[in-house]
């Protein structure tokens, strides 16, 4: 039994952090110059072959399996939470504490420079066939309670090697924003019967100010009360509360939107970092989660959170989202 | 009436935002190469001179008043939320938005150099006061619902200036961290009838492992859930909810305790980046917060959150916060 990590739960809010002993580090590795390794080169990128230890690898059309590989998904290295047994919840003095279970993979493309932005459209369709596969993969294969599916653009974003990957991690809690999320929506539902999700996209769509880009399935907004300057989410156009099941002609529209929608900031922003993360319904566990609706949500570094938006929860953003979307939308993708 | 920003709240978690639309920039304001301005060299520094508009001005013992000045509060020339009238919430669309009524100051120490880690206890107990005086005098003063105050350190916290300075924004809502953390109080209390604060510092001193300085009144810990590698909370040993209240000689022995925290942080980790900030009861208004128990947060940028951190709200930690704490221990500061 592996016990790399633990997960501590925060006795006032509830929240949960991660003690991540098994990357642990000695207080020394913390000094300041330090700190922000990025693996840039591409002769130094561990990121740049096919992993003998793949657990999936998707090959493009015409190419036989064995002969070439665009997209692979590994175990991460040095994982947050790792496999085995599943979550024991105890206590520590008054604090409720449980181990470190859950999987921890990273979905890496085989071109080292280019991201969703410069995909093809049947390039980023197997990116996201990947992730919906290894997401219901880990639904039915661990005990864990949320899928966390994410992704890191440059170093500003969190990213410490360039090639691009994205990661998905299966937790043995409920993560606090999702919990907020989904408390929100079921509180809506019970006092207007509607999803609320599903009127925030019409006001969009009526007033049209926030739309960045639609398609068939899909559409791009910059958010009423977006978090950070040139903030985007994508939501299906219909109400879904699961990412992971969505229809193969809904996945290559969905893929082409997302594709749109980072070139956009790519070519706008000139290759901003950010980072882009799944929130979708947890794992089936009794509960419907049926008033959620399925999102991406794309947030570029454009500003540090600092002492106010930690301390406050508050987010400071200097351009409005109605700007912001007006710029971003003059912006043509092939 | 200046109306320089808005407010907007979240439809689905009550989350609000500000958009600082009179900050606000162009869209090509926000590609990459401009993003990271920090004014670090003394002769190009705004922030060396005694200002003209300062609110308040104090200076060190034996010297009068105008002939020196040691730390003075000034308002914000770029400010995110401005005085004026109180905040009026209204509706567009679904959402409820109100304007950015509060207030927005500087406190500025005269050394461009030394922050707390570098001060004479002298020194760090003017600005803890200078601290306390305009916490109290925004209370009366405006229709504020939350007084935030907070501190980055360094490019990587978000500082765009180097020269030491905290900063005080009044709210005219309760924040959602601060709600958050209220609300939790008031559960806990609730159920255990006693205060959830004063529990786990009974932990923690029963347990000596997370300790790192202890006075008269204030201790030092590192949380047992630790948002961020090195994260120190300072608490008052004594139950009380409201930072603004500290007697003269509580506020002596506050100032050292967060200097010599300060200072072990700058002497363990070599001149770290980080934010500190207050969590104290909301503005008198009725309701008493009395189960809250105010204290200060300092949170080092040993890690950037990124996508995991920013779509779950779970931080991960790379040391355990009884190591960190073992560490910080030992340096000795005097």
């Amino acid at each position: 039994m592996k016990n790399i990590s633990e997960l501590r739960q925060d006795l006032v809010s509830g929240d949960w952090v991660v003690i991540a002993t098994g990357r642990s580090k000695r207080p020394n590795d913390f000094i300041s110059p330090k700190r922000a390794r990025f693996v840039q080169l591409k002769k130094t990128c561990p990121f740049e072959k096919r992993f003998s230890n793949a657990r999936v690898i998707y090959v493009k059309d015409g190419k036989a399996e064995g002969s070439d590989w665009w997209v692979q998904t590994v175990p991460n290295r040095y994982p947050a939470l790792d496999t085995g047994v599943c979550a024991v919840f105890g206590k520590k003095g008054p604090y409720t504490v449980t181990n470190g279970a859950g999987a921890h993979e990273v979905v890496i493309t085989a071109d080292h420079t280019r991201s969703f932005a410069s995909m093809t459209d049947q390039e980023a369709e197997l990116v996201v066939q990947m992730y919906q596969d290894r997401f219901r993969m880990l639904q039915d294969d661990s005990c864990a309670k949320y899928i966390s599916l994410f992704h890191n653009h440059g170093k500003l974003a969190g990213a410490s090697i360039s090639h691009p990957h994205s990661q998905i991690i299966a937790i043995p809690v409920i993560p606090p924003d999702v919990a907020s999320s989904i408390e929100g929506s079921e509180r809506y539902f019970a006092k207007e019967k509607k999803c609320v999700h599903c009127v925030m996209l019409q006001y969009d769509v009526k007033s049209r100010e926030r739309l960045i880009c639609e398609s068939t399935y899909f559409i791009t907004v910059a958010p009423f009360a977006s978090r950070t300057a040139f903030e985007l989410r994508i939501f299906p156009k219909s109400h879904h509360a699961r990412f992971e099941d969505i229809a193969p002609d809904e996945r290559a529209d969905f893929a082409r939107v997302l594709r749109i929608s980072l070139a956009k900031l790519y070519h706008g922003l000139k290759n901003p970092d950010y980072n882009f993360f799944l929130h979708t319904a947890p794992v089936k566990n009794g509960r419907s989660f049926e008033h959620y609706h399925w999102h991406f949500e794309i947030l570029p570094k454009t500003a540090i959170w600092a002492g106010f938006e930690i301390g406050t929860g508050i987010e400071i953003s200097t351009i409005r989202p109605e700007s912001a979307a007006a710029f971003l939308r003059k912006i043509k993708i092939a």
